[in-house]
């Protein structure tokens, strides 16, 4: 399993990790939506191929072999599109055995490489997408435009076809009530933010990710160097929010209940999982609760439903899964 | 402080306490609403030497001399009635000082006599109540007719005077809906049943008072036997619901999540602390969580909002209670 999204990385009270995807097809084969299922499987061989002989540690996964819980688990840890956890034929993932670095074949692009860093690090999980970029590069040439750039299926990502995010944990700013005036903020920046699992996804846990928004007219260092600016506002004003909160004293009491039921509850929903470790969290960080903060990251991602199921080798009933997840919380907070 | 709440008596998985009251008035004197100030005054000079005379370890207090919050914590731990709390000149308390002797002086008669013990022990209480009624007759002329029996002022509790009671504490029961329906079986008997703090008192914590209602007609003997055997009933009922409710997997979350919330908040009402303790001495009486269950019993009372003050030897406004409150309760669980 992967550390990126375990470790406390730089800034890591607030920014659980960074994530660079970069958008890419290759030339001589039409869109994924225009290709057909012989088409991708050859050209998924030819990636295959393109990737795994210079890059140990990978695996090349068809996704028609994966059962749906392991698919949905694969979504709730980010290392696929919730899109892609959907049926379609042909799909295939290359995922190195950290988990950090993650291949979508036939998403909406032929490829859609990403990598994954602990905390704040733009750089480094650009550095590691980049290589895999250009390593296939080397192999299979990219649909680009002299004038444009990378071209893509969607016209969001044309240009560079690269998206940088940043997984924030903005419990403060959510009680404080500003996650809007902030969206609209940075949406005039070229940034987006929005719920843990993207477009239209609630943000369980108080959990954001903030990403840039155009890809074409600006280069990829300025679209990072833009992102990590905005990003440390954010940061800056979520400590400051979280500073006044935790002198709230009505705050304390319900972070406090909230370490209490993880600890003790026989029975937690996702939901409500989400909701007490947001708490519980923003305590750890501010050294209000002494616990290893790793601990409480990899819980996220853990006790989510299919991955419950996962660990447990189960397709389990929401009933079950709630027991288990109790379980498995109060053993990590024994 | 008394030991009689705290300890745990015979059936004191159910059975909280035993008491016995006497009601008595001497007979040269009217009834107290017909008594002035001053041979109020001269008559509880003449009982407070009755009973001081045989009986150290006993100390004879003006009620006026109380502050306040000290007399509602007195009627918090059951030591006074709620009406011998309010204002009235010339009301005095004779209290033993393991407190489990309290003899009212001008409450609704001039004696109510009463004395306490853990768990189900009517024998016990009554010997001992008993005893000091013996003592002030030897001294005393009680109001008497030979008809009739003892003469008090409400024609309620006329003959035996005796009011026999024993705290219960209901969880599966009030679970379970079976209040009322016990409520009426008991009342057919003549019995009744009522929140801990007597007649229209809620039941908070699940705590419930069963006492005989008949004392006219009915020898002492008589009315403790049909008394102890009903609650004898009451209890097997309890337990048998008790058996039933912590197999619910619902039930034993929410006894857990009281558990953690006890253990981890910064901040109880006492009435929650009374819902969130009623659940947890559940479990600690069926063994299902470990702790000394006289630590449990010895909170209900001492967490009561005027019996915190008095602790802490302050009026505290109710915030700053129920922070000191669920400081208290943590530490007793920690």
């Amino acid at each position: 399993m992967g550390k990126w999204y375990r470790d406390f990385g730089p800034e890591g009270d607030v920014v659980l990790s960074t994530r660079i995807r970069f958008a890419r097809n290759i030339k001589e084969y039409p869109f994924p939506f225009r290709l057909d299922e012989d088409k991708k499987k050859e050209l998924n061989s030819r990636i295959k191929d393109a990737i795994l002989s210079d890059n140990e540690n990978m695996s090349f996964i068809e996704m028609e072999s994966v059962p749906a819980f392991q698919t949905v688990s694969l979504a709730e840890r980010h290392l696929i599109s919730p899109e892609f956890a959907g049926p379609s034929k042909a799909k295939a993932l290359i995922l190195s055995d950290e988990e950090d670095i993650s291949i979508m074949l036939q998403e909406e692009d032929h490829l859609r490489i990403q990598a994954m860093e602990a905390g704040l690090n733009l750089e480094k999980a650009y550095e590691k997408a980049e290589k895999i970029e250009k390593d296939i590069g080397m192999v299979l040439n990219y649909a680009f435009d002299e004038r444009i750039g990378f071209l893509t299926q969607c016209p969001t990502n044309l240009g560079t076809g690269m998206r940088a995010s940043v997984m924030l944990h903005l419990p403060a700013l959510t009680k404080r009530g500003l996650i809007s005036k902030l969206s609209s903020t940075v949406s005039k920046l070229g940034l987006v933010i929005r719920g843990a699992f993207g477009e239209g996804s609630q943000p369980g846990g108080d959990i954001y990710q903030v990403s840039n928004q155009i890809t074409l007219g600006i280069s990829e260092k300025e679209a990072i160097f833009n992102l990590d600016s905005i990003v440390k506002q954010i940061i800056s004003q979520e400590r400051n929010a979280r500073k006044e909160l935790i002198e709230n004293e009505d705050y304390l009491d319900s972070i406090f209940r909230a370490y209490g039921i993880l600890k003790y509850a026989r029975k937690l929903t996702s939901n409500e999982f989400m909701k007490l470790i947001s708490l519980v969290r923003l305590a750890v960080a501010e050294k209000i609760i002494d616990i290893d903060i790793e601990k409480i990251n990899a819980m996220i991602p853990d006790m989510q439903p299919a991955t419950v199921n996962v660990r447990n080798s189960a397709i389990l009933d929401a009933e079950e899964r709630d027991k288990l997840r109790a379980k498995e919380v109060r053993e990590i907070l024994e």
